[in-house]
């Protein structure tokens, strides 16, 4: 069981080409890493369609479930593109054209040589008192409004908007983890590790069985957001696998990321 | 907008490695595209932490809500490991060691050299009524009861585990979809794209924009369970990137996965 979290976020994958399988998401893990980096942990992923109904009701319930709620896809200029106004409902305000993303389209299209139709004028409308995310790739802003933000889905974009919202958030200390392999099959270790989990409550212990071409090996997570704790659990967790015969391998000790 | 999917599914993926970043979900294209060839259409996806109460309120919400749900993860000898149990709960039966799982583990672990011990007789635990789910990988088997679908989260042991099922899943009629590729720009394509998407409201029009190395393209797939009529849409589609002075590619035409 994962300690308990004080600052939390969800993530709401928009997008029928995920549920399909066509696209294949990369931005969970790597919202989830950088959200970590800023002390903010991922509780909660889901993956929803394009349908309005289950984005307004998605949004409403993670965002009064969860300290963040961050949004991926659905805000380009095509008729499938219904993330805005759907959070806009969500949120009890109106959406309507934002002058400043107008602003940054129209001098978008101008360097870009292409004119500003109907379509492209979608990637403006803004919910009333949401804060612009910036996007540095192609100009049309995401936004935030109360702890819910809006990001696109082509994972360069997302990068750099998220970028700009970590500073923003407010964090509590990051998890850190130290990862330990070795060749122990998963049920020869289960009750050492059970008793370790019981033993420091307050430090998350997880199993993963994997199979390398020429091998099983298992690796073993310690996690928690206090290191000397991390640390004590990591080496008590060393000492049983030295007890039943075999040796831990530390393959990574990773600090958290950096803030950006 | 996606046509109205008579059979549904959903997916749970179970487990912190997921939600930290480390583990990168590759069960949920799999199984969204196997799923879709037996016309079972995947509709919602969450990925949820090893924490029992939101496992036990996540089986029960989903359950009452489609067709069909299916679980990755914590089917293990290990702490973590308490989907069965979780399970169990959410759908109001009693959990213990089960005859033929038991059978199977002990052979299992004869031919390996290895003893059954407390943790390993874990996963013989299985609900009451529930109906086993072949593991020809480890032995160790998933279950069925009523509409949930109880898999192991190691994508080797998922995929011969959704195997088995597929063949017991009363679908109704696949998707199939149409990919055609152009260089337009979708602010570009757009105002014709939603005027079809208006006309065709029984197919999917998706409209997904990607930079290679050298240039932009934007994949637009045609989606739907009538091959006449998305036949019939990919056309239109075809005609309306001609008028606008480009010319479409069709990168794939994808039957549906057949059933195994």
């Amino acid at each position: 069981m994962a300690p308990s979290a004080s600052v939390t976020a969800a993530l709401i994958i928009i997008g029928n080409e995920v549920l399909s399988g066509r696209t294949h998401d990369k931005n969970l893990p790597y919202i989830a890493e950088k959200l970590n980096g800023v002390g903010v942990r991922l509780t909660e992923a889901r993956v929803i369609p394009d349908i309005p109904d289950i984005i307004i009701r998605t949004v409403r319930e993670l965002s009064a479930n969860f300290t963040y709620v961050f949004t991926t896809g659905g805000i380009g200029p095509t008729h499938d593109d219904i993330t805005a106004d759907c959070v806009a409902e969500a949120m009890g305000v109106s959406i309507d054209i934002d002058p400043e993303a107008l602003r940054r389209l129209e001098i978008h299209y101008q360097n870009s040589g292409l004119e500003i139709n109907e379509a492209r004028l979608r990637m403006a409308r803004i919910p009333a008192g949401a804060t612009l995310i910036d996007n540095p790739i192609s100009a049309a802003p995401g936004f935030r409004i109360g702890n819910v933000h809006v990001m696109a889905g082509v994972p360069k974009i997302m990068q750099a908007m998220l970028d700009g919202i970590l500073p923003t958030l407010k964090g509590g200390r990051p998890m850190i983890s130290i990862t330990l392999r070795c060749g122990l099959p998963e049920g020869r270790i289960a009750e050492g590790l059970g008793a370790l989990a019981k033993a420091y409550p307050d430090v998350d212990f997880g199993s993963y069985p994997a199979w390398t071409k020429t091998a099983f090996q298992v690796s073993l997570v310690v996690r928690g957001d206090d290191p000397d704790r991390v640390e004590h659990a990591a080496q008590a967790l060393e000492g049983l696998i030295q007890d039943l015969g075999d040796r831990a391998e530390r393959i990574t000790a990773s600090a958290p990321t950096a803030s950006v």
